[in-house]
C-alpha cells in the first residue's frame, strides 16, 4: 500500500497495525474529551492542524518551504481565531489578511510559474481546510455535552469507514468513483451510510437524547455522506498531485489527513446541527 | 497590449481610451460614495464581485462551468456576510461551508485530474479574494467619513498606478520583477509609492484630518506597496494560467481584475488602519 521510505516497515498486517493503533488512540481521545479540562482537546488541535497543513502543502507546494511555513502558521491562526470566536469584525479582518498575505507570500517564490496559481489557491485553501474544519471539531467540544458531540462526530466518520470497509468487502461490485478511488464501491458507500446511522442512533441512546431518533437518522445520512465525500476530496488532491499517502504519521493509517478527511466533514455537519440547527428547532 | 478578439477595436490610443473611461467612471463613483444612500455602493459590489470571481475562475477553471458558478455564488455570499457582519459564529459557519462545499463541488467535475487540485484551491480562494477583499472596500464605506475613506483607498491605488506609470516611463531602468511583469521597473515602483503618499497626504488635508500627516505618509507607503504587490499577484495568476488579459469589461483597461487588483489591497490596508488601528491609537 505505502512506499517503504514513507511508512516504517512492519511484519504485522495492515489491519492488525490499525487495530493496535486504535487501542492507543481511542483511550487518549476519550480522556481528552471527557476527563482533561478544555485546553487538552484544544491543544490536540494545535498538534493536528499543523500536521494536516504540512501534509496538504507537501502535496501542493512541496518545494516551497517558506510558503508551506506560512500556510501552517495561517492554519493555526484560523483555528485559534474560530475557536476563541472574537468579534465578527476581527474574524473578517483575519480572513482578509489570510488571502492578502497568502497571495503576497506566493510572490516570494513564484517558480515554477506554471504551478504558481496552484500554490496561490492552496495558500488560501489550506488554512481554511486545516484550520477551519478542525476548528469545527474543537468548537463542538465547547458546547453543552461537548464530549459526546465530538465522540459522535468521530463515530460518524469511523463507523462509516468501517461499515464501508466490510460492506465493500462482502458485497462490493459497482465502482463508486472510478476516476479517483477505484477500490470504492456503491455497495460500500451504502454500508458506510448504515454505519454512520448506527453511530448517530447509538449516541441518541447513550448520551444525546436531545437529538431525536429521526434527527439521528438524518444526521447519520447527511454527515455520513459528507464524510465519505470528504474522503474522496483528499483522494482527489492526492491523485491530482500524484501522491500515494499524504504522510506517515499514523502507523498503518498513512498520513493524518487520510485519517481525518472524513472526520473534518462529519464535524462540520455535526457542528452545524448541534450549534445552529438544533437550538432553532427545539 | 490586448488581443483584438478580447477588447473592442478602437482607433483611439490606449491612454486616450483610459482617460475617457475614467471621465465616466469617476463621477459615478463619487455619486455612489457621497450622494446615493448606503445601498448604492454596496450594490456596486454586487456587480463587481461576480465579475471578479468570473474572471478569476475563467483563468483557473475555464472549462468547469458548474464550479465557476459555485465560486461566483460563494463570492457573493462571503461579500454579503462580511458586509452585514453577523455574529462571529455565523461567519465561522460560513467559512466552514465555503471550504467544505467548495471541495464537494470539485468532485462533480474532477477532470482533468492533473488540474483538479488547482481548481480545489481556487474554489476556496476565489470567494475569499473576490468576496472578502471587495467587502473590505464596502465595509470601509460604512465607517464614519466612509466616503472619504473609500476615496482614499481608490486614490492610494490609482495615484500609485499613475506615479508608477510616469516614473517608469521617465526613469525606468532596472526591472522590478522580471519573471512575471517584465515591463515594471524599480524606479516605477518608487514613483508609485510617491503617488500613494501624495494621495494619502492630500486626503489628510481634504477630508480626513483624524489621520495625522505622519500616519498618512506611513499608510501611503504600506498601502501603496500592498497595492503594487496586489497588482503583481494577479499578474502571477495570469502568467501561470497563460492568459494575457483577465477580461474585457473596462474599455482600455482590460478586465475588471486588472483594474482592481491594486485597489482591493489598498482597501484591505486602509480598512485595517481606519477600523482597527486608528480607534486604538487615538
Amino acid at each position: 500500500m505505502s512506499e517503504p521510505k514513507e511508512t516504517p516497515p512492519s511484519k504485522l498486517s495492515n489491519l492488525a497495525v490499525r487495530v493496535l493503533t486504535s487501542l492507543v488512540v481511542v483511550p487518549v481521545l476519550l480522556l481528552l474529551l471527557f476527563v482533561v479540562p478544555w485546553w487538552g482537546f484544544f491543544a490536540l488541535g494545535l498538534i493536528a492542524v499543523p500536521i494536516a497543513a504540512q501534509e496538504l502543502t507537501g502535496m501542493t507546494m512541496a518545494a516551497q518551504k517558506l510558503q508551506q511555513a506560512w500556510a501552517i502558521l495561517a492554519s493555526l491562526g484560523v483555528y485559534a481565531a474560530l475557536y476563541f470566536s472574537p468579534t465578527a469584525e476581527m474574524l473578517a479582518g483575519l480572513l482578509v489578511a489570510v488571502v492578502a498575505i497568502g497571495f503576497f507570500v506566493a510572490l516570494v517564490q513564484p517558480h515554477p510559474i506554471e504551478t504558481a496559481a496552484l500554490r496561490m489557491g492552496w495558500l488560501v485553501a489550506t488554512p481554511l481546510y486545516a484550520g477551519g474544519l478542525l476548528a469545527s471539531l474543537a468548537i463542538l467540544h465547547t458546547l453543552e455535552d461537548g464530549g459526546a458531540w465530538c465522540a459522535l462526530a468521530m463515530m460518524l466518520a469511523w463507523f462509516g469507514d468501517t461499515g464501508a470497509y466490510f460492506a465493500g468487502k462482502g458485497f462490493g461490485k459497482r465502482q463508486l468513483y472510478a476516476a479517483i478511488s477505484p477500490k470504492k464501491t456503491i455497495e460500500g458507500a451504502f454500508g458506510g451510510l448504515a454505519g454512520s446511522v448506527v453511530a448517530a442512533v447509538s449516541m441518541h441512546f447513550i448520551a444525546l437524547d436531545q437529538m431525536s431518533i429521526w434527527h439521528a437518522v438524518i444526521l447519520g445520512l447527511v454527515a455520513g455522506a459528507a464524510g465519505q465525500a470528504g474522503d474522496l476530496t483528499i483522494s482527489l488532491v492526492k491523485r491530482s498531485a500524484n501522491v500515494k499517502d499524504s504522510g506517515w504519521i499514523v502507523p498503518g493509517h498513512g498520513g493524518l489527513l487520510d485519517r481525518i478527511d472524513g472526520l473534518v466533514m462529519t464535524s462540520a455537519v455535526t457542528w452545524a446541527y448541534a450549534a445552529i440547527l438544533l437550538p432553532k428547532l427545539s
